[in-house]
């Protein structure tokens, strides 16, 4: 028995979309905690890990663990359906069926063939952070498309107040300078200063993917995994997103 | 000698819209009564009935029968350049050309050449009316493409009060239930329950493609063709749609 | 030493955006005076011409003259990561770059790579100027966009008091009047009746590309190029661009 009902769509559409971006099919593992997910890409040099616990939904009840996989363009589609106010009960059917109901007035549901697939959960990459930095996902979102004028990499250089987020290509250079005084800076604090290079597409897929997150915290240490922390809700859930570095 | 002078352009561009979807050249019939123009598509599915009484035109008149064709595609690059307030002006010219005037201080004029064609009506199909229901267009908008999430076909049961709208594929299923409660649902008339299916791809066009009727009537039977009827104008100006079932 | 400051981003935005309809490589000369550049197409059918003296910038200087070449596709991405209210510093750089600084608040730092070319600077073309009309651009996006609707090439008739503008093709005839009266007329000289047709692909380009002018002085004689001049700034800024007849 599974019912998850969440207040608004909102983080249904944040979480579809960001895993859209690294695999075909996810399996959630829903246990009377609350739902995770955490799933490495092909290539394996991304991983998405999801913890969204029983209290950040409106309602949420299990009576046992569960391995939930279903087509990430799937949920993707219903998820689509969703309208300003909807509200998402996400519920366990018959038949190997997981069903979603939207509703605020019009009510829609949606059931959809859960898939058999050997799940063997992806264990979490040790990521040293002499480097954090809290930004909006405004700034962070601008700063991605800025360098990805010029090129396909971003190295990010931090220093002791301050980030410097360059690209280089055949074309030319690209570069912003966040210090700590810009309004966009919420936190930054670095241990040990270090650069690192990494793939500016997974980010970028990420960053735009998440649409309710004010705000994200950034981690990384000279030529480590970066690891980028959304939160989804004020009562826990978040979705962090690692990446591993570039070596040239 | 034809002249028909419409307050906006609305109607033109929802006529050539609707008709796009399902033929490629369009004979309007003109008569000293109005303006109608009844088409199948090529596979004999669906089938327009458009009817614009002369009443309906700011100014209307037509001295004699004249049958009209057009190829659609010219029709709607026309339609395509009116703006917000733009009255439309039609008259049959010289050298078999059909003239546009659109005009709201800023005038211009298109003339869009005549084609041959061998025409003979489509008589209109009978359609017994068990269940009638007149909604709001902007919901059979949101249940069509709900269930378009999940199928190319819709299945509409309706019982003594109420209607349920389902679709089925390999991914999953979809359901929507409107009962008479629903404000979208104006009028509900079940003589007799019954529930048949049809593609969902042609009810989306004409949804779509109808800008100006904020309502649509909704009849059919059982296993029997499905008709729409949306109004243009108050002055009785309409376009009806009829759709065949699918037969399993 | 060259250094260029504007006040918005705008006028860099219509210049590339209007170069690149034309040419895919851009020669700027930059003189103690501004920058200029010409160039013509590949087909030898239009030519651009940009007058940008030092006074139209917030802050220019320049000690003596360079030939600065850049990949038109390179300044469009550059310049389309402008913001609303973003300044534009240009600077000549060190190993052949051009540097781009764009910056209100948030500032990114682009450097470009320039390229050789073996540059000849085109002439002018001479055109005898009959008929001199001075537009509003938005009438003429409007009355471009109507003629395209049937025909790719504008015919462009010039009496004592109006302009006719038509377009001709299988599918039949558009045409637009515009009389001294209209209010988008802002001036209207015509020495001498005539008539000419030109490529619309070409101007539609040009007058989309252009994004803050307002008004275009368009200038033509029978059966001779055309020359359409907008304006960029008020302090003499400008962008002309000549376009030959279409000879059948």
């Amino acid at each position: 028995m599974l019912q998850a009902v969440s207040q608004s769509a909102e983080e249904w559409r944040s979480v579809s979309q960001a895993i859209s971006t690294l695999i075909e099919e996810a399996s959630f593992e829903a246990t009377p905690e609350g739902l995770n997910l955490r799933a490495m890409d092909p290539s394996h040099i991304a991983l998405v890990d999801l913890r969204w616990p029983g209290a950040a939904f409106e309602k949420y009840s299990c009576d046992q663990s569960h391995t939930l996989t279903v087509r990430v363009e799937d949920l993707l589609k219903v998820m689509r359906r969703a309208e300003g106010n909807d509200k998402v009960e996400v519920r366990l059917g018959e038949e190997n069926m997981l069903e979603f109901k939207l509703y605020d007035g019009y009510a829609r549901e949606f059931e959809v063939h859960l898939v058999e697939t050997q799940y063997a959960q992806s264990p979490l990459p040790k990521v040293p952070i002499n480097i954090s930095v809290k930004l909006t996902t405004k700034v962070l979102r601008k700063i991605l498309s800025d360098i990805q004028t010029i090129s396909d990499h971003i190295s990010i250089k931090a220093e002791s107040d301050k980030l410097v987020f360059t690209g280089k290509s055949e074309v030319g250079r690209a570069s912003v300078t966040l210090t700590k005084d810009n309004s966009d800076v919420l936190e930054l604090n670095v241990k040990e200063p270090g650069e690192s290079t990494y793939s500016i597409e997974y980010l970028i897929n990420f960053a735009k993917a998440i649409s309710n997150a004010d705000t994200v915290t950034v981690s990384f240490s000279a030529k480590m995994p970066i690891k980028l922390e959304f939160p989804l809700s004020q009562q826990g859930a978040a979705i962090n997103f690692y990446l591993a570095p570039r070596v040239d």
